[in-house]
Protein backbone atom coordinates (compact mmCIF):
# COMPACT_ATOMS: atom_id res chain seq x y z
CA UNK A 1 0.00 0.00 0.00
CA UNK A 2 1.53 3.53 -1.04
CA UNK A 3 -0.18 6.57 -1.78
CA UNK A 4 0.60 9.57 -3.54
CA UNK A 5 -0.35 12.43 -1.55
CA UNK A 6 -1.64 12.35 1.64
CA UNK A 7 -4.12 15.55 2.05
CA UNK A 8 -4.30 16.57 6.27
CA UNK A 9 -7.09 19.08 6.77
CA UNK A 10 -6.64 20.29 10.43
CA UNK A 11 -2.92 19.54 11.20
CA UNK A 12 -3.58 19.32 15.00
CA UNK A 13 -2.32 16.26 17.33
CA UNK A 14 -5.04 13.67 15.24
CA UNK A 15 -3.79 14.72 11.65
CA UNK A 16 -0.23 14.95 12.88
CA UNK A 17 -0.02 12.05 14.08
CA UNK A 18 -1.43 10.26 11.44
CA UNK A 19 0.50 11.93 9.00
CA UNK A 20 4.23 10.81 10.76
CA UNK A 21 2.60 7.18 11.68
CA UNK A 22 2.06 6.90 7.55
CA UNK A 23 5.36 8.40 6.57
CA UNK A 24 7.23 5.59 8.84
CA UNK A 25 5.59 2.76 7.44
CA UNK A 26 6.34 4.45 4.06
CA UNK A 27 2.89 4.59 2.90
CA UNK A 28 2.89 7.83 1.88
CA UNK A 29 4.64 10.13 -1.02
CA UNK A 30 3.84 13.33 -0.53
CA UNK A 31 1.79 14.89 2.09
CA UNK A 32 -0.31 18.05 1.77
CA UNK A 33 -1.58 19.88 4.71
CA UNK A 34 -4.03 23.00 5.41
CA UNK A 35 -4.91 24.28 8.54
CA UNK A 36 -7.33 27.83 9.28
CA UNK A 37 -4.48 28.69 11.43
CA UNK A 38 -1.59 29.78 9.00
CA UNK A 39 0.87 29.95 12.28
CA UNK A 40 -0.37 26.23 12.71
CA UNK A 41 0.27 25.43 8.77
CA UNK A 42 3.79 26.45 9.19
CA UNK A 43 4.49 24.54 12.65
CA UNK A 44 3.82 21.42 11.12
CA UNK A 45 5.91 22.11 7.83
CA UNK A 46 8.77 22.92 10.18
CA UNK A 47 8.00 19.61 12.06
CA UNK A 48 7.97 18.26 8.98
CA UNK A 49 4.55 16.52 9.34
CA UNK A 50 3.74 17.89 6.10
CA UNK A 51 5.78 18.53 3.00
CA UNK A 52 3.54 21.43 1.81
CA UNK A 53 1.37 23.93 3.26
CA UNK A 54 -1.72 24.96 1.14
CA UNK A 55 -3.88 28.08 1.48
CA UNK A 56 -7.09 26.02 0.78
CA UNK A 57 -8.51 22.73 1.62
CA UNK A 58 -9.49 22.66 -2.17
CA UNK A 59 -5.97 23.07 -3.06
CA UNK A 60 -4.76 20.56 -0.01
CA UNK A 61 -6.83 18.02 -1.57
CA UNK A 62 -6.72 18.19 -5.51
CA UNK A 63 -4.48 15.11 -6.41
CA UNK A 64 -4.56 13.67 -3.40
CA UNK A 65 -5.29 9.94 -3.22
CA UNK A 66 -6.11 9.56 0.51
CA UNK A 67 -7.44 12.96 2.41
CA UNK A 68 -7.65 12.81 6.14
CA UNK A 69 -10.21 15.51 7.88
CA UNK A 70 -8.91 15.65 11.11
CA UNK A 71 -10.65 18.67 12.40
CA UNK A 72 -13.04 19.47 15.69
CA UNK A 73 -16.56 17.99 14.48
CA UNK A 74 -18.34 20.86 14.65
CA UNK A 75 -16.01 21.99 11.58
CA UNK A 76 -16.60 18.69 9.24
CA UNK A 77 -19.93 20.23 7.60
CA UNK A 78 -17.53 23.18 6.19
CA UNK A 79 -14.46 21.13 5.25
CA UNK A 80 -16.47 18.57 3.16
CA UNK A 81 -18.29 21.35 1.54
CA UNK A 82 -14.80 22.97 0.56
CA UNK A 83 -12.98 19.81 -0.19
CA UNK A 84 -15.67 18.02 -2.96
CA UNK A 85 -14.83 20.49 -5.65
CA UNK A 86 -11.14 19.19 -6.15
CA UNK A 87 -11.49 15.37 -4.52
CA UNK A 88 -10.21 12.80 -6.89
CA UNK A 89 -13.32 10.11 -7.60
CA UNK A 90 -11.21 7.66 -6.92
CA UNK A 91 -9.73 9.34 -3.65
CA UNK A 92 -10.03 7.31 -0.12
CA UNK A 93 -12.03 9.95 2.17
CA UNK A 94 -11.70 9.27 5.99
CA UNK A 95 -12.74 11.55 9.23
CA UNK A 96 -11.55 11.35 12.55
CA UNK A 97 -14.37 12.38 14.36
CA UNK A 98 -15.54 11.04 17.74
CA UNK A 99 -19.18 11.08 16.53
CA UNK A 100 -20.41 9.37 13.32
CA UNK A 101 -24.58 10.32 13.14
CA UNK A 102 -23.78 14.29 12.42
CA UNK A 103 -21.04 13.65 10.07
CA UNK A 104 -22.60 10.85 8.10
CA UNK A 105 -25.42 13.37 8.05
CA UNK A 106 -23.06 16.36 6.76
CA UNK A 107 -21.70 13.89 4.55
CA UNK A 108 -25.03 12.84 2.38
CA UNK A 109 -25.76 16.31 2.47
CA UNK A 110 -22.59 17.78 0.82
CA UNK A 111 -20.58 15.14 -1.11
CA UNK A 112 -23.16 14.33 -3.55
CA UNK A 113 -21.51 12.05 -6.22
CA UNK A 114 -17.98 11.43 -4.04
CA UNK A 115 -19.89 10.19 -1.24
CA UNK A 116 -18.90 6.27 -1.77
CA UNK A 117 -15.23 8.04 -1.38
CA UNK A 118 -16.03 8.70 1.96
CA UNK A 119 -15.17 5.55 5.32
CA UNK A 120 -16.21 7.61 8.84
CA UNK A 121 -13.17 6.55 10.62
CA UNK A 122 -12.72 7.25 14.57
CA UNK A 123 -9.34 6.07 16.37
CA UNK A 124 -9.69 5.36 20.03
CA UNK A 125 -6.79 7.52 20.56
CA UNK A 126 -5.36 10.78 22.15
CA UNK A 127 -3.99 12.71 24.46
CA UNK A 128 -5.09 15.36 27.58
CA UNK A 129 -2.74 17.74 25.65
CA UNK A 130 -3.83 18.61 21.83
CA UNK A 131 -1.98 20.64 19.27
CA UNK A 132 0.68 19.46 16.19
CA UNK A 133 3.47 19.75 19.06
CA UNK A 134 2.28 16.44 20.76
CA UNK A 135 2.33 14.22 17.48
CA UNK A 136 3.42 11.28 17.20
CA UNK A 137 3.68 8.29 15.36
CA UNK A 138 2.96 5.65 17.82
CA UNK A 139 -0.20 7.53 18.31
CA UNK A 140 -2.55 5.17 17.04
CA UNK A 141 -0.97 2.02 18.06
CA UNK A 142 -2.51 -0.70 20.12
CA UNK A 143 -5.56 1.33 19.97
CA UNK A 144 -8.95 0.16 18.44
CA UNK A 145 -10.41 2.38 15.66
CA UNK A 146 -13.93 2.30 14.47
CA UNK A 147 -15.11 2.37 10.96
CA UNK A 148 -18.94 3.36 10.21
CA UNK A 149 -19.27 3.09 6.38
CA UNK A 150 -22.67 3.85 4.58
CA UNK A 151 -24.22 1.45 2.05
CA UNK A 152 -23.27 3.81 -0.40
CA UNK A 153 -19.47 3.73 0.34
CA UNK A 154 -17.25 1.44 -1.95
CA UNK A 155 -16.55 -1.86 -0.71
CA UNK A 156 -13.12 -1.56 -1.89
CA UNK A 157 -12.61 1.67 -0.08
CA UNK A 158 -13.25 0.09 3.21
CA UNK A 159 -11.42 -2.81 2.81
CA UNK A 160 -8.28 0.16 2.25
CA UNK A 161 -9.45 2.19 4.71
CA UNK A 162 -8.81 -1.20 7.22
CA UNK A 163 -5.68 -1.74 5.95
CA UNK A 164 -4.61 1.68 6.43
CA UNK A 165 -5.28 1.96 10.04
CA UNK A 166 -4.17 -1.37 10.95
CA UNK A 167 -0.58 -0.27 9.39
CA UNK A 168 -0.73 2.64 12.12
CA UNK A 169 -1.01 0.05 14.69
CA UNK A 170 -4.96 0.12 15.72
CA UNK A 171 -7.32 -2.95 15.61
CA UNK A 172 -10.19 -2.34 13.38
CA UNK A 173 -14.30 -2.56 14.13
CA UNK A 174 -16.83 -1.91 12.02
CA UNK A 175 -20.20 -0.43 13.66
CA UNK A 176 -23.44 1.43 12.46
CA UNK A 177 -23.17 5.25 12.92
CA UNK A 178 -26.16 4.80 15.35
CA UNK A 179 -24.53 2.12 16.96
CA UNK A 180 -20.85 3.72 17.59
CA UNK A 181 -22.96 7.16 18.41
CA UNK A 182 -24.35 5.37 21.57
CA UNK A 183 -21.76 3.13 22.53
CA UNK A 184 -19.40 6.25 22.57
CA UNK A 185 -21.50 7.72 24.37
CA UNK A 186 -21.17 5.27 27.31
CA UNK A 187 -17.67 4.55 27.46
CA UNK A 188 -16.29 7.83 26.32
CA UNK A 189 -18.47 10.79 26.45
CA UNK A 190 -20.22 10.27 29.54
CA UNK A 191 -17.03 9.33 31.33
CA UNK A 192 -15.71 12.72 30.13
CA UNK A 193 -18.63 14.48 31.30
CA UNK A 194 -18.19 12.83 35.08
CA UNK A 195 -14.50 13.82 35.15
CA UNK A 196 -15.59 17.78 34.43
CA UNK A 197 -18.52 17.93 36.37
CA UNK A 198 -16.33 16.13 39.45
CA UNK A 199 -13.72 18.83 39.00
CA UNK A 200 -16.09 21.65 38.70
CA UNK A 201 -18.11 20.55 42.22
CA UNK A 202 -14.55 20.59 43.78
CA UNK A 203 -13.96 24.15 42.55
CA UNK A 204 -17.62 25.26 43.96
CA UNK A 205 -16.31 24.43 47.42
CA UNK A 206 -15.12 27.01 49.61
CA UNK A 207 -11.63 24.69 50.25
CA UNK A 208 -12.29 22.83 47.13
CA UNK A 209 -8.93 23.70 45.55
CA UNK A 210 -7.05 22.86 48.53
CA UNK A 211 -9.00 19.62 49.04
CA UNK A 212 -7.66 18.84 45.00
CA UNK A 213 -4.70 18.97 46.11
CA UNK A 214 -4.43 16.44 48.62
CA UNK A 215 -5.78 14.04 45.63
CA UNK A 216 -3.31 10.65 44.88
CA UNK A 217 -3.39 8.26 42.22
CA UNK A 218 -6.96 7.38 41.97
CA UNK A 219 -7.55 11.17 41.82
CA UNK A 220 -5.25 11.53 39.25
CA UNK A 221 -6.06 8.54 37.03
CA UNK A 222 -9.84 9.29 37.23
CA UNK A 223 -9.70 13.03 36.72
CA UNK A 224 -6.88 13.17 33.35
CA UNK A 225 -9.80 13.54 30.93
CA UNK A 226 -10.87 16.49 32.60
CA UNK A 227 -7.95 18.28 31.50
CA UNK A 228 -9.19 17.15 27.37
CA UNK A 229 -9.14 20.59 25.18
CA UNK A 230 -12.88 22.04 25.80
CA UNK A 231 -13.45 23.42 21.89
CA UNK A 232 -13.27 19.75 21.14
CA UNK A 233 -15.42 18.29 23.82
CA UNK A 234 -18.46 20.91 23.32
CA UNK A 235 -18.49 19.44 19.45
CA UNK A 236 -18.64 15.97 20.75
CA UNK A 237 -21.10 16.36 23.99
CA UNK A 238 -23.74 19.00 21.69
CA UNK A 239 -22.77 16.82 18.59
CA UNK A 240 -24.07 13.31 20.39
CA UNK A 241 -26.61 15.26 22.72
CA UNK A 242 -29.66 12.58 22.80
CA UNK A 243 -26.87 9.35 23.56
CA UNK A 244 -25.33 11.41 26.07
CA UNK A 245 -28.31 12.68 27.80
CA UNK A 246 -29.15 8.89 27.81
CA UNK A 247 -26.29 7.76 29.39
CA UNK A 248 -26.13 10.40 32.17
CA UNK A 249 -29.76 9.04 33.03
CA UNK A 250 -28.46 5.30 33.07
CA UNK A 251 -25.71 6.78 35.09
CA UNK A 252 -27.84 8.63 37.48
CA UNK A 253 -30.16 5.57 38.79
CA UNK A 254 -26.53 3.43 39.19
CA UNK A 255 -25.81 6.58 41.41
CA UNK A 256 -28.45 6.48 43.39
CA UNK A 257 -28.53 2.94 43.65
CA UNK A 258 -25.55 3.50 45.93
CA UNK A 259 -26.39 6.58 47.46
CA UNK A 260 -29.52 4.95 49.01
CA UNK A 261 -26.93 1.67 49.82
CA UNK A 262 -25.34 4.24 51.78
CA UNK A 263 -28.07 6.31 53.16
CA UNK A 264 -29.84 3.23 54.58
CA UNK A 265 -26.24 1.93 56.16
CA UNK A 266 -27.12 -1.36 53.64
CA UNK A 267 -23.42 -3.32 54.12
CA UNK A 268 -24.90 -6.05 52.07
CA UNK A 269 -26.63 -4.32 49.14
CA UNK A 270 -23.65 -1.51 48.89
CA UNK A 271 -20.76 -4.82 48.83
CA UNK A 272 -22.87 -6.01 45.95
CA UNK A 273 -23.14 -3.27 43.82
CA UNK A 274 -19.35 -2.81 43.80
CA UNK A 275 -18.55 -6.07 43.67
CA UNK A 276 -20.55 -5.68 40.74
CA UNK A 277 -18.35 -3.33 38.92
CA UNK A 278 -15.14 -4.26 40.48
CA UNK A 279 -15.38 -8.17 38.48
CA UNK A 280 -16.65 -6.39 35.94
CA UNK A 281 -14.01 -4.01 35.54
CA UNK A 282 -10.93 -6.29 36.65
CA UNK A 283 -11.93 -8.16 33.78
CA UNK A 284 -11.76 -5.29 31.13
CA UNK A 285 -8.76 -5.71 29.26
CA UNK A 286 -7.70 -2.73 26.66
CA UNK A 287 -7.11 -4.76 23.44
CA UNK A 288 -6.77 -8.00 24.93
CA UNK A 289 -3.62 -6.54 27.12
CA UNK A 290 -3.60 -6.38 30.65
CA UNK A 291 -3.71 -2.90 32.26
CA UNK A 292 0.23 -3.52 33.25
CA UNK A 293 1.40 -4.22 30.17
CA UNK A 294 -0.19 -1.15 28.78
CA UNK A 295 1.00 1.77 31.02
CA UNK A 296 1.74 3.94 27.96
CA UNK B 1 15.37 5.50 63.46
CA UNK B 2 15.80 1.89 63.93
CA UNK B 3 12.55 -0.26 65.83
CA UNK B 4 13.11 -3.54 67.68
CA UNK B 5 9.90 -5.11 66.55
CA UNK B 6 7.08 -4.01 64.09
CA UNK B 7 3.92 -5.85 64.80
CA UNK B 8 1.96 -5.96 61.90
CA UNK B 9 -1.41 -6.15 62.13
CA UNK B 10 -3.29 -7.02 58.98
CA UNK B 11 -0.80 -8.74 56.23
CA UNK B 12 -2.15 -7.19 53.21
CA UNK B 13 -1.02 -4.99 50.67
CA UNK B 14 -0.94 -1.78 52.81
CA UNK B 15 0.60 -3.56 55.69
CA UNK B 16 3.04 -6.06 53.58
CA UNK B 17 4.35 -2.89 51.27
CA UNK B 18 4.99 -1.02 54.83
CA UNK B 19 6.92 -3.98 56.19
CA UNK B 20 9.04 -4.37 53.06
CA UNK B 21 9.45 -1.01 53.01
CA UNK B 22 10.86 -0.71 56.66
CA UNK B 23 12.98 -3.50 56.26
CA UNK B 24 14.59 -2.18 52.99
CA UNK B 25 15.25 1.20 55.23
CA UNK B 26 16.81 -0.92 57.19
CA UNK B 27 14.35 0.57 60.25
CA UNK B 28 13.48 -2.30 61.71
CA UNK B 29 14.92 -5.43 63.38
CA UNK B 30 12.03 -8.24 63.22
CA UNK B 31 8.72 -7.97 62.11
CA UNK B 32 6.02 -10.01 64.18
CA UNK B 33 2.39 -10.64 62.12
CA UNK B 34 -0.85 -11.55 62.96
CA UNK B 35 -3.27 -11.75 59.83
CA UNK B 36 -7.45 -13.11 60.43
CA UNK B 37 -6.54 -15.98 57.96
CA UNK B 38 -3.92 -18.12 58.96
CA UNK B 39 -3.69 -18.68 54.97
CA UNK B 40 -2.14 -15.03 54.87
CA UNK B 41 -0.22 -15.23 57.69
CA UNK B 42 1.67 -18.03 56.12
CA UNK B 43 1.85 -16.45 53.21
CA UNK B 44 3.00 -13.54 54.63
CA UNK B 45 5.45 -15.69 56.21
CA UNK B 46 6.74 -17.00 53.44
CA UNK B 47 7.20 -14.09 51.15
CA UNK B 48 9.07 -12.88 54.41
CA UNK B 49 7.38 -9.68 54.39
CA UNK B 50 7.10 -10.78 58.22
CA UNK B 51 9.49 -12.69 60.31
CA UNK B 52 6.98 -14.58 62.98
CA UNK B 53 3.68 -15.75 62.31
CA UNK B 54 1.68 -14.94 65.46
CA UNK B 55 -1.67 -16.83 67.09
CA UNK B 56 -2.99 -13.36 68.24
CA UNK B 57 -2.99 -9.58 67.61
CA UNK B 58 -1.81 -9.62 71.39
CA UNK B 59 1.03 -11.91 70.58
CA UNK B 60 2.25 -9.95 68.01
CA UNK B 61 2.14 -6.45 69.55
CA UNK B 62 3.87 -7.75 72.74
CA UNK B 63 7.29 -6.02 72.97
CA UNK B 64 6.60 -4.30 69.52
CA UNK B 65 8.13 -0.48 69.46
CA UNK B 66 6.08 -0.12 66.04
CA UNK B 67 2.81 -1.46 65.55
CA UNK B 68 0.92 -1.04 62.18
CA UNK B 69 -2.77 -1.39 61.92
CA UNK B 70 -3.36 -2.63 58.05
CA UNK B 71 -7.27 -4.17 58.57
CA UNK B 72 -10.25 -2.77 56.56
CA UNK B 73 -12.15 -0.02 58.30
CA UNK B 74 -14.40 -1.52 60.30
CA UNK B 75 -12.29 -4.16 61.87
CA UNK B 76 -10.33 -1.40 63.16
CA UNK B 77 -12.64 -1.59 66.80
CA UNK B 78 -12.51 -5.11 67.50
CA UNK B 79 -8.78 -4.69 66.63
CA UNK B 80 -7.65 -2.04 68.91
CA UNK B 81 -9.67 -3.90 71.76
CA UNK B 82 -7.56 -7.34 71.10
CA UNK B 83 -4.19 -5.20 71.30
CA UNK B 84 -4.53 -2.74 74.04
CA UNK B 85 -3.78 -5.51 76.65
CA UNK B 86 0.10 -5.81 75.69
CA UNK B 87 1.10 -2.85 73.48
CA UNK B 88 4.04 -0.75 75.79
CA UNK B 89 3.25 2.59 76.69
CA UNK B 90 6.38 3.27 74.63
CA UNK B 91 4.71 1.74 71.06
CA UNK B 92 3.92 4.18 68.15
CA UNK B 93 0.88 2.86 66.93
CA UNK B 94 -0.47 3.71 63.66
CA UNK B 95 -3.45 2.55 60.94
CA UNK B 96 -3.50 3.51 57.16
CA UNK B 97 -7.17 3.29 57.34
CA UNK B 98 -9.10 5.92 54.32
CA UNK B 99 -11.39 7.36 56.98
CA UNK B 100 -10.24 9.07 59.96
CA UNK B 101 -13.16 10.21 62.13
CA UNK B 102 -14.45 6.48 63.03
CA UNK B 103 -10.68 5.57 63.54
CA UNK B 104 -10.43 8.29 65.93
CA UNK B 105 -13.57 7.57 67.93
CA UNK B 106 -12.81 3.77 68.28
CA UNK B 107 -9.37 4.73 69.56
CA UNK B 108 -11.34 6.90 72.26
CA UNK B 109 -13.49 4.81 73.10
CA UNK B 110 -10.75 1.77 73.51
CA UNK B 111 -7.31 2.70 74.16
CA UNK B 112 -7.66 4.53 77.72
CA UNK B 113 -4.10 5.36 78.77
CA UNK B 114 -2.66 4.16 75.87
CA UNK B 115 -4.31 6.86 73.54
CA UNK B 116 -0.95 9.27 73.78
CA UNK B 117 0.88 6.04 71.55
CA UNK B 118 -1.91 6.53 68.72
CA UNK B 119 -1.15 8.23 65.50
CA UNK B 120 -3.51 8.19 62.56
CA UNK B 121 -1.92 7.70 59.30
CA UNK B 122 -3.38 7.82 56.06
CA UNK B 123 -1.00 6.99 53.36
CA UNK B 124 -2.99 7.76 49.58
CA UNK B 125 -1.62 4.81 47.68
CA UNK B 126 -2.68 1.55 46.61
CA UNK B 127 -3.54 -0.54 44.12
CA UNK B 128 -6.79 -1.75 42.54
CA UNK B 129 -5.47 -5.14 43.25
CA UNK B 130 -5.06 -6.24 47.03
CA UNK B 131 -3.17 -8.90 48.95
CA UNK B 132 0.04 -9.91 50.24
CA UNK B 133 1.39 -10.97 47.14
CA UNK B 134 1.24 -7.71 45.37
CA UNK B 135 2.88 -6.07 48.29
CA UNK B 136 6.29 -3.93 47.20
CA UNK B 137 8.67 -1.96 49.21
CA UNK B 138 7.70 0.90 46.50
CA UNK B 139 4.52 1.29 47.18
CA UNK B 140 4.32 4.94 49.70
CA UNK B 141 7.46 6.20 47.16
CA UNK B 142 6.50 9.78 45.78
CA UNK B 143 2.74 9.84 47.71
CA UNK B 144 0.97 11.54 50.22
CA UNK B 145 0.18 10.18 53.50
CA UNK B 146 -1.57 12.29 55.87
CA UNK B 147 -1.35 12.35 59.76
CA UNK B 148 -4.63 13.07 61.96
CA UNK B 149 -2.89 13.55 65.76
CA UNK B 150 -5.12 14.10 68.58
CA UNK B 151 -4.70 16.71 71.37
CA UNK B 152 -3.51 13.60 73.63
CA UNK B 153 -0.93 12.24 71.09
CA UNK B 154 2.51 12.26 72.22
CA UNK B 155 4.19 15.19 70.31
CA UNK B 156 6.97 13.13 70.13
CA UNK B 157 5.24 10.59 68.12
CA UNK B 158 3.85 12.71 65.96
CA UNK B 159 7.28 13.23 64.69
CA UNK B 160 8.27 9.83 65.13
CA UNK B 161 5.44 8.98 62.93
CA UNK B 162 6.17 11.59 60.62
CA UNK B 163 9.89 10.31 60.12
CA UNK B 164 9.00 6.91 59.58
CA UNK B 165 6.56 7.72 56.55
CA UNK B 166 9.52 9.76 55.01
CA UNK B 167 11.50 7.15 55.25
CA UNK B 168 9.20 4.82 53.34
CA UNK B 169 8.98 7.81 50.36
CA UNK B 170 5.69 9.98 51.11
CA UNK B 171 5.06 13.14 51.64
CA UNK B 172 3.91 14.09 55.25
CA UNK B 173 0.72 16.01 55.86
CA UNK B 174 -1.17 17.05 58.96
CA UNK B 175 -5.05 17.31 58.94
CA UNK B 176 -7.81 16.90 61.64
CA UNK B 177 -9.62 13.91 61.37
CA UNK B 178 -12.87 16.16 60.50
CA UNK B 179 -10.94 18.00 57.52
CA UNK B 180 -9.14 14.70 56.69
CA UNK B 181 -12.29 12.74 55.84
CA UNK B 182 -14.39 15.76 54.41
CA UNK B 183 -11.13 16.24 52.08
CA UNK B 184 -11.12 12.74 50.82
CA UNK B 185 -14.63 11.96 50.30
CA UNK B 186 -14.05 14.50 47.87
CA UNK B 187 -10.93 13.62 46.11
CA UNK B 188 -11.06 9.84 46.91
CA UNK B 189 -14.18 8.67 47.89
CA UNK B 190 -16.85 10.41 45.50
CA UNK B 191 -14.22 9.61 42.56
CA UNK B 192 -14.38 5.81 43.48
CA UNK B 193 -18.51 5.64 43.82
CA UNK B 194 -18.85 7.48 40.15
CA UNK B 195 -16.45 5.02 38.92
CA UNK B 196 -18.75 1.87 40.20
CA UNK B 197 -21.58 3.73 39.01
CA UNK B 198 -20.44 3.88 35.65
CA UNK B 199 -19.93 0.37 35.66
CA UNK B 200 -23.22 -0.08 37.05
CA UNK B 201 -25.13 1.87 34.29
CA UNK B 202 -23.14 0.10 31.37
CA UNK B 203 -23.95 -3.21 32.73
CA UNK B 204 -27.81 -2.59 33.22
CA UNK B 205 -27.99 -1.82 29.69
CA UNK B 206 -28.76 -4.87 27.03
CA UNK B 207 -25.74 -4.37 25.18
CA UNK B 208 -23.68 -2.79 28.17
CA UNK B 209 -21.14 -5.55 28.13
CA UNK B 210 -20.25 -5.08 24.77
CA UNK B 211 -20.06 -1.62 24.54
CA UNK B 212 -17.45 -1.68 27.38
CA UNK B 213 -15.30 -3.64 25.32
CA UNK B 214 -15.00 -0.44 22.95
CA UNK B 215 -13.44 1.68 25.85
CA UNK B 216 -10.13 3.20 24.92
CA UNK B 217 -7.25 4.71 26.79
CA UNK B 218 -9.36 7.25 28.70
CA UNK B 219 -12.06 4.38 29.86
CA UNK B 220 -9.36 2.63 31.19
CA UNK B 221 -8.07 5.44 33.11
CA UNK B 222 -11.15 6.77 34.09
CA UNK B 223 -12.68 3.62 35.36
CA UNK B 224 -9.13 1.68 36.79
CA UNK B 225 -10.30 2.54 40.45
CA UNK B 226 -14.00 0.71 39.92
CA UNK B 227 -11.72 -2.45 40.02
CA UNK B 228 -10.92 -2.11 43.93
CA UNK B 229 -11.84 -4.05 46.55
CA UNK B 230 -15.55 -4.49 47.73
CA UNK B 231 -15.19 -5.33 50.92
CA UNK B 232 -12.61 -2.16 51.62
CA UNK B 233 -15.03 0.50 49.70
CA UNK B 234 -18.09 -0.93 51.22
CA UNK B 235 -16.61 0.12 54.92
CA UNK B 236 -14.88 3.41 53.40
CA UNK B 237 -18.47 4.37 52.21
CA UNK B 238 -20.34 3.59 55.10
CA UNK B 239 -18.28 4.78 57.38
CA UNK B 240 -17.38 8.28 55.81
CA UNK B 241 -21.63 8.27 54.84
CA UNK B 242 -22.46 11.89 55.86
CA UNK B 243 -19.58 13.50 53.74
CA UNK B 244 -19.82 11.04 50.59
CA UNK B 245 -23.43 11.73 50.35
CA UNK B 246 -22.81 16.06 50.74
CA UNK B 247 -20.11 15.36 48.16
CA UNK B 248 -22.32 13.08 45.90
CA UNK B 249 -24.73 16.08 45.81
CA UNK B 250 -21.95 18.54 45.05
CA UNK B 251 -21.29 16.46 41.95
CA UNK B 252 -24.59 16.32 40.87
CA UNK B 253 -25.31 20.02 40.54
CA UNK B 254 -22.35 20.20 38.92
CA UNK B 255 -23.27 17.18 36.13
CA UNK B 256 -26.65 18.87 36.16
CA UNK B 257 -25.24 22.14 34.96
CA UNK B 258 -23.75 20.16 32.18
CA UNK B 259 -26.77 18.51 31.22
CA UNK B 260 -28.54 21.84 31.22
CA UNK B 261 -26.37 23.31 28.60
CA UNK B 262 -26.43 20.13 26.43
CA UNK B 263 -29.91 19.92 26.66
CA UNK B 264 -30.22 23.43 25.44
CA UNK B 265 -27.34 23.44 23.16
CA UNK B 266 -25.88 26.59 25.08
CA UNK B 267 -22.59 26.00 23.24
CA UNK B 268 -21.19 29.05 25.02
CA UNK B 269 -22.18 27.98 28.61
CA UNK B 270 -20.70 24.35 28.27
CA UNK B 271 -17.34 25.26 26.90
CA UNK B 272 -16.87 27.59 29.77
CA UNK B 273 -17.90 24.39 31.93
CA UNK B 274 -15.34 22.53 30.67
CA UNK B 275 -12.43 24.84 30.39
CA UNK B 276 -13.22 25.38 34.05
CA UNK B 277 -12.66 22.11 34.77
CA UNK B 278 -9.61 21.40 32.10
CA UNK B 279 -7.86 24.44 33.09
CA UNK B 280 -7.94 23.10 36.99
CA UNK B 281 -7.36 19.65 35.87
CA UNK B 282 -4.29 20.29 33.82
CA UNK B 283 -2.63 22.64 36.44
CA UNK B 284 -2.88 19.87 38.85
CA UNK B 285 0.10 17.84 39.93
CA UNK B 286 0.66 14.54 41.94
CA UNK B 287 3.04 15.82 44.56
CA UNK B 288 4.57 18.08 42.18
CA UNK B 289 5.08 16.09 39.61
CA UNK B 290 3.32 16.10 36.03
CA UNK B 291 1.48 13.04 34.95
CA UNK B 292 4.23 12.57 32.02
CA UNK B 293 6.56 11.91 35.00
CA UNK B 294 4.21 9.92 37.28
CA UNK B 295 3.15 6.88 35.16
CA UNK B 296 3.97 4.55 37.92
Amino acid sequence: MKFKRLALIGCGLMGGSFALAMREQGCVKEVTGFSASLATRQRALNLQVIDRACDSIAQAVEGADLVLLAVPVRATDACLQALRTTLSPHALLMDVGSTKGDVVAAARATLGERLPCFVPAHPIAGKEVAGIEHAQATLYQQRKTILTPLPETQAGHVQLAREVWERVGSTVFELSPEAHDATFAAVSHLPHMLAFAAINALLAQPHGHAMMQMGGPGFRDFSRIAASAPAVWRDILLMNQQEVLAQSRHFRAALAQLETAIESQDAAALEQLIEQASVARAAWQLNGLSDANDAA
